[in-house]
Parts: structure tokens; C-alpha cells; sequence
């Protein structure tokens, strides 16, 4: 129906606007008065789908509740976890969903503290997984510890990105988290995984590539590929 | 006089009480009524002495310049380097007013992004400078990019405290700082700098013990030392 279609299209240009407000200023310092100014929409139409700023915070996290992408497979399992990194660390530069979602989540500061432990387990949860994979893959030294590993890796990713917004707005971002990502692999992989990681800052968006190609219909050679910021 | 010295004392209890609200819900939600229900002064004297939150923060951030602490000199320049952080972490742990300073280094978000630039980049050069000198050392593997790598370590050290403060209120910040360094530090450090290297948890504690007793009065044998939090 075209009315469910035009709900479904408003309460998106909302959840955009409010993710924008958020990554911008943070959870505390944004109002819902200036998400309705972004959003275009009318006031009645924002307090239908969302009445108040936490449901706005809450729409914006259930949007992107799978925030760490999923990525292609790969021959070695060290690379599927550099490309989750770099991917997201090339979506958030491409989607203000994303970096709306990864603010609130990192930074949510009510009196309820377990706003932030959900998403740091979550990730940390996710990352031993893949980086156990690894080990009994042999790609990892012999005393790597994967759960106190798979902390580093997300607490790491989390200060750089931070920092990466405060100094550049993340114009930097996926050159930073190549860095971070290589000196890590550098301490924990054995030589013969090192060699053949592609660690560098262009990774995340050749992996999008691949996500892309793997969805796409033949392609029409004249056209245009369409850009999908794919999480699934 | 008594009364510079009340002044004083009151200033500090203002401080005290404001780092401890800045830690704890961060720059914005923090109110100046809350602050003063925990400093116990009156609202003459916070008003006194400090006209606004903005004001109140800025109080924070300068009882806290120098941050980042200096430590005993080492044979070895990655010793150093590994002190300053654990030492940080471990302080932190103790000193609310440090606690409050960093939150408000880390996370302020207002309009003016310089605000968050400034500590990052200080803390950047300052650990580029001690990485260089690692390097000339030759504490540091050939190709290691020290610029490159002090960004990696202060941004790193940024999100792991991040998320040690979500899941354990910083219970378990100086664990976490060891294991991150511990990674770090085989990627980029020569074998016979890691073979030295004290980079376990209780690290801090001890360097912490080390600036006491360099500070110390010849030791009373049955007497307890006094708990210095210093920074100089």
C-alpha cells in the first residue's frame, strides 16, 4: 500500500536524521527538535513512529544490530578477521546509520551501565570465535590467549576510531585501523599467515566489492554497479 | 591565611566532586547541582569560584595537564614507554580527579571538535618522541614507522580503558592494559628488548612505588609510606 510504503519511507528519514544527530553530538547533547528539523518530516509524523529520544536511540541500534559485517570466506581465517574490521571501518565512512549506532553503542552514558557492556561482549564474543578458527587453523603463535586477544582487538578498534573521529572525522579511519591491525597480526600470527595478509587501507572497500559482485546480477558491462553498503 | 587556605581546600573539594560526575555520566548529562550536592559546599562558594559547567571542566582538564605521567628513566626507552602507560592505568584506578580528566579529554562533544584534538595529538607526539628514541636505541624492529605507531599506541590504550570502564568500572584496566602492550610490543620490539620487558599487571603499582620512594623522607621502619598519587 502506498500509505505503508510512505510510514515505512518517513520513519527511515527519521532513523537517518537521528543517527546523523547522534554520531554528531553524542546521546546527551542531541534533541529531539533538531533530529525533526533534519529529518524534513512533520512533528506529528516523528511522535507517531518515535516518542522520545530514547526510542530514537533504540530505532537507530535495531537498525544496525548486526554492526560487524559478515564477509566472504577466506583461506585464512586471520583474514576474515582483518576484513570484519576494515569492512566496518570502511562502512562507517560510507553509512551514518552505522556511525550513528556504533556512537550510541560505544558511548551511551545513563545510569543504566549495561548499555555498553552488551555491544563490547557482543564484539568480543564474535571476534575470539573467529580468531579460536585461527588458532586451530595454526595460524596463530602457540601462546596466544584468544579471549584476551579477541579483547584487544575490539577495545583497540573502538580508541582508534575515536580517535580517528576526533582528528580527522574518520577521513582516516581505514588507514588507522590498517596500522592498528598490522602491528597486531605482527605479534600474534606465525610468519607463514603474515605473508600472505592483505593488511592495508584499501582492504575494506575491496571487500565490499566482493560482497557487492556476490549479490549482483550479470552485470551489465555498460552500466554502472550499484553500490549496496551491505551487512548480511 | 586561613582563608586562602579554605579557599583553596574548597576549590579542590569542588574539583574532586566535579571529576567525579564527569567520570561517571559524562560532560553533558553532568549537572552543576549534582556537583555541588557532592563537593558539600555552599552554592555561594562554588559559584565563587567557578561560574559554569564549561568553567567547572575546564578545572578539571587543567588540574590534570600533564596526564600522562612521567616515569622513572630505564635502560631500556620501551620500558619507559610500557611504565607510562601502566602507570596511567593504574592511576587512574585511584585518582577520580585523573579519571574525570581523561573522560572529559576523550569525549567531549561539543560543537568544537579542537576540543578532543588537543589531548590526542599531544599525547600522540609525546609517545612518538619516546618511540623514536626506542628506535635509535635499536629496541625497535627495521621497518617500524614510529609515528605511525604511536597513534596505534594511544588510540588503542583509548578504547581498551573504554571498554574496561563498560564492563568492569576499570576493575580490570591495568590487566587489559598489560595484554594490549604485551601484543603490541611483539610486533614491533627486537627479541632481546622483549625478553626484558615487565609488562605484566602489576606493573604500574610498582613504578607508582618507585616515584614514592625516590620522593621519600629516609623511611620510618614501622611506619607505613605514605600513598602518594603523583605525577611529576
Amino acid at each position: 500500500m502506498a500509505q505503508q510504503e510512505r510510514a515505512v519511507r518517513t520513519r527511515q528519514a527519521i532513523l537517518a536524521a537521528a543517527a546523523q544527530v547522534f554520531d554528531e553530538v553524542g546521546y546527551e547533547a542531541a534533541t529531539v527538535s533538531e533530529i525533526l528539523t533534519r529529518s524534513g518530516v512533520t512533528k506529528g509524523a516523528l511522535y507517531f513512529h518515535f516518542a522520545s529520544k530514547e526510542q530514537l536511540a533504540q530505532g537507530v541500534l535495531q537498525e544496525n544490530a548486526q554492526v560487524v559485517p559478515r564477509v566472504p570466506a577466506q583461506r585464512l581465517k586471520l583474514q576474515e578477521a582483518v576484513d570484519r574490521g576494515m569492512l566496518l571501518a570502511y562502512q562507517m565512512g560510507v553509512d551514518p546509520l552505522l556511525r550513528g549506532s556504533v556512537r550510541l553503542a560505544l558511548e551511551r552514558s545513563g545510569n543504566d551501565s549495561l548499555d555498553r557492556k552488551i555491544p563490547f561482549e557482543a564484539w568480543t564474543r564474535e571476534s575470539e570465535l573467529l580468531l579460536e578458527q585461527a588458532r586451530l587453523a595454526g595460524e596463530l603463535q602457540p601462546h596466544v590467549d584468544t579471549e584476551e586477544l579477541a579483547g584487544v582487538f575490539v577495545g583497540a578498534f573502538a580508541g582508534v576510531q575515536l580517535m580517528s573521529q576526533a582528528l580527522t572525522d574518520r577521513q582516516d579511519l581505514c588507514e588507522r585501523i590498517a596500522v592498528l591491525y598490522r602491528v597486531l597480526m605482527s605479534g600474534v600470527a606465525v610468519p607463514s599467515a603474515l605473508v600472505q595478509l592483505d593488511v592495508t587501507a584499501g582492504r575494506g572497500a575491496r571487500v565490499q566489492a566482493l560482497i557487492d559482485q556476490g549479490r549482483q546480477e550479470p552485470a551489465d558491462p555498460h552500466g554502472q554497479r550499484p553500490f549496496l553498503v551491505g551487512r548480511g
